[in-house]
């Protein structure tokens, strides 16, 4: 606290909550990556927009960055400060501030956590219906700042779909009202949509105006199992064409059994190379009918050897658990993580080159695969053996990952599908996004944010060089 | 053709189909807005996205503005060419590209006409769902450039909603290739949001990858008459409710006359002050009792005063010609509109307030209402008397919108649903927009036009001399 420039902050914000202890620092400064050393200023933590925007103003006084940070169960490093930046931490400005049942809008502070705005929703007989994982620790503001998908891309779309109003503060320290729940208003640009998805390098969403939909219908949750990567698409045709599907989730046995060894329940008898969760809605007979024949026709055409169907929300949510348990049944291998998406038509072609492109390049890798197929999106995680150390194995992940973008960019595809930019995939930015596109970004950068204060060194920043805030 | 500047442009794109003939000019240089007398420099009919971007580098290099032109339906002045500028028509660019059925998607040239989508995804079993009156005129391009909205925004949104890539030329003549269909990306900023409504200020569409969906069910149509204006909220309240809405369009009874007086039939022995045409979803038994039970729920608490509903497509057909024959009804009579929204729970409050407002300010103009309540947006048009010269009529009106514009702000409205600001709304875009919210709009028109030769003088342009190019 004796530095210079926080005794001025507290001058400036009197009554700022600020913490400058090692273990804060520790706590504040990274996310779920792991894979740099926190170092930040110190963390502010504003009780409101009035704050916020004085703590911008300071830093660009100050020629401080800026590290926003909600949940931090980021995975690409968008929320780490590892460079004297000081961490904005949004996590008091989270409450639910108003709903209005006409326009079915739920208006929130940015730190409130993904869950509690699935609470609220509920207790007003809606839904706000992105969803996934995380949802227990993550915040709105980061969901924004991403453009969070899930789970449920498939049938209610990403973040951005959800949002009826923004207000932000930019780095320059203006506070904008954008859009203010309106249907329709083409009064100009629509800023809301370059601000979500800037993972925290234009400025910090202080509020949200998030819209709700009516309750999901009923449904039933099926788990198939499928005898090889090829039938995968043709499944999904079945089940697109035949059903309203809710959610349409792919993951591999290796997946499977590291969730069996954190203490899921073996789904059938023998295992299956490939398994797919689908959810369906399922009121009445007709959609039931549907969905088993849906199933029979694909058992009868060779198309999936076997397969589960929940009979209880019970039931339903264990099957779920096989899918979502992944990602924490295998935190502890340390796995590089790589996050991409092509168009759903591509998938095929892309998901055997990528399929021959890992089995060479990782012979002595595990590689587990799951992810989002009707949204063209795969999750694929490389395990780092036990007897491996962890720059050697991130370097040769990120080799790997070099002809990974390239495959990538000859279908059209992107680097980073739901997690970002951030510090991980920076490198590969450039296999997503033409020189010209992020040129544009750059220059708009530049706009909201004249001294590149917010989060630098983040997206299509240079690196900022270690000690430098 | 003698100008040395479109020589050097043919010099530039040999073979660039030109039109300078005075009759050209007037009517590619006009919208339907007729307030403003064409005068551009020459028509350029480009054959692709490289002609494109040839004519937008000559322009760079010669400093000549230019004004995109698709179907010219808008009603903003947004495609007006009143200074000299080069009009770039894009009705030659009107082919559909591609169809793609596993990611359900359609690729167009910008020029086609919206028709021609709804028919191209007719054609595939699907449904384009954008749709309003202009349909047979107005271009895809046109409706990118607006974010145009329309009559079935309350069941599918606006434009943006489907716009899954776009191809864009800047100002800078750049060809940017935007999120290519992509369903998650979370690689940056989403330049495609940038670019939709941006009404040609940052750069010109040239293909488009258009997201399509499945049919509608099966739908019934209700046409009500309404006692009152109060009662119209609480009607849409019951109906939104109870019901699968796919439009909800409410009338005042000056607006239907002027239908009827067109040939029209009228569809009620007597006449009520209010109406509303309502779509809804009615495949089944069910769902046709759920529409008579709200109907009947609305007669017995005086909501309504009478009603009829469809019995057949081509009585559907009727009933909505009764709502979509009100622009063309009225054009004789050179209306000025306003086209407002609010959010839909302020809808109540602003309606009185906007009611008693233009009844106060007009009291010998005739003021014709309709618009699309389930979205907030109302279309106030108000009627040129024969015995007052077009340029009085129009300053009268400016100085109601002034009032109008001010009530809109106290409300968090926008004094531009859905035909954007052009020409006609730049005086009030500062009611909708603050003027920190202008200058970042007007920073990043800078980074993707530097030269400011995209459509100059709109949107929040300051004006552009007579004769200036």
């Amino acid at each position: 606290m004796n530095d210079p420039r926080l005794s001025a902050l507290l001058a400036t914000v009197p009554g700022l909550r600020l913490k400058t202890g090692p273990a804060d620092l520790e706590y504040y400064g990274r996310d779920w990556t792991r894979r740099w050393v926190p170092a930040p200023l110190a963390i502010a933590l504003p009780a409101d927009a009035g704050e916020v925007q004085a703590i911008v103003r300071w830093a660009n006084r100050h020629r401080v960055a800026i590290a926003p940070s909600g949940g931090r169960t980021g995975l690409s490093g968008g929320a780490v400060a590892a460079n004297g930046e000081l961490v904005l931490s949004l996590e008091r400005m989270n409450r639910v501030l108003a709903f209005d049942p006409i326009d079915r809008s739920l208006t929130v502070q940015p730190g409130i956590v993904l869950e509690a705005v699935h609470q609220a929703a509920r207790g007003h007989g809606l839904l706000y219906p992105v969803d996934f994982a995380a949802r227990g620790s993550c915040s709105i503001g980061g969901n924004i700042a991403t453009n969070a998908g899930g789970i449920r891309v498939i049938r209610y779309g990403n973040t951005r779909e959800w949002v009826a109003g923004l207000k932000v503060v930019t780095g320059a320290g203006e506070l904008l009202d954008l859009n203010r729940g309106l249907v329709k208003n083409a009064s100009g640009y629509d800023l809301r949509h370059l601000f979500i998805g800037s993972e925290g390098t234009l400025g910090i969403v202080v509020e949200a105006t998030l819209r709700l939909t009516d309750p999901p219908p009923p449904s039933n949750v099926m788990l198939l199992a499928l005898p090889s990567f090829e039938v995968l698409m043709q499944v999904f045709a079945v089940f697109r064409e035949r059903l309203q599907l809710e959610a349409f989730e792919f993951f591999t046995d290796h997946a499977l059994r590291h969730v069996l060894a954190h203490g899921g329940q073996a789904p059938f008898g023998e295992s299956h190379p490939y398994y797919v969760v689908a959810e369906f809605a399922a009121g009445d007979d007709a959609r039931q009918a549907a969905a088993l024949a849906a199933f029979e026709h694909c058992l009868e055409n060779g198309l999936v050897s076997d397969g589960v169907i929940s009979q209880s929300d019970a039931q339903a949510a264990q099957l779920w658990r096989l899918r979502e348990g992944i990602t924490e049944s295998l935190a502890r291998h340390r796995p590089y993580k790589n996050d991409v998406s092509v168009r759903i038509s591509a998938m095929p072609a892309f998901l055997a080159e990528a399929q021959s492109l890992l089995a060479r390049e990782y012979p002595h890798f595990e590689v587990v695969w799951f992810g989002h197929i009707g949204d063209g999106n795969l999750h694929i995680n490389v395990l780092k053996p036990d007897d491996v150390d962890e720059a050697g194995f991130v370097s040769q992940c990120a080799h790997v990952t070099d002809l990974l973008a390239a495959t990538l960019q000859r279908h059209g595809g992107s680097i980073s599908a739901e997690h970002g930019i951030g510090l991980v995939k920076k490198p590969w930015l450039d296999s997503a996004r033409s020189a010209a596109e992020i040129e544009v970004m750059r220059g708009i950068r530049h706009v909201l944010d004249p001294l590149g204060i917010m989060n630098p060194g983040k997206l299509f920043d240079p690196p900022v060089p270690p000690g430098h805030a």
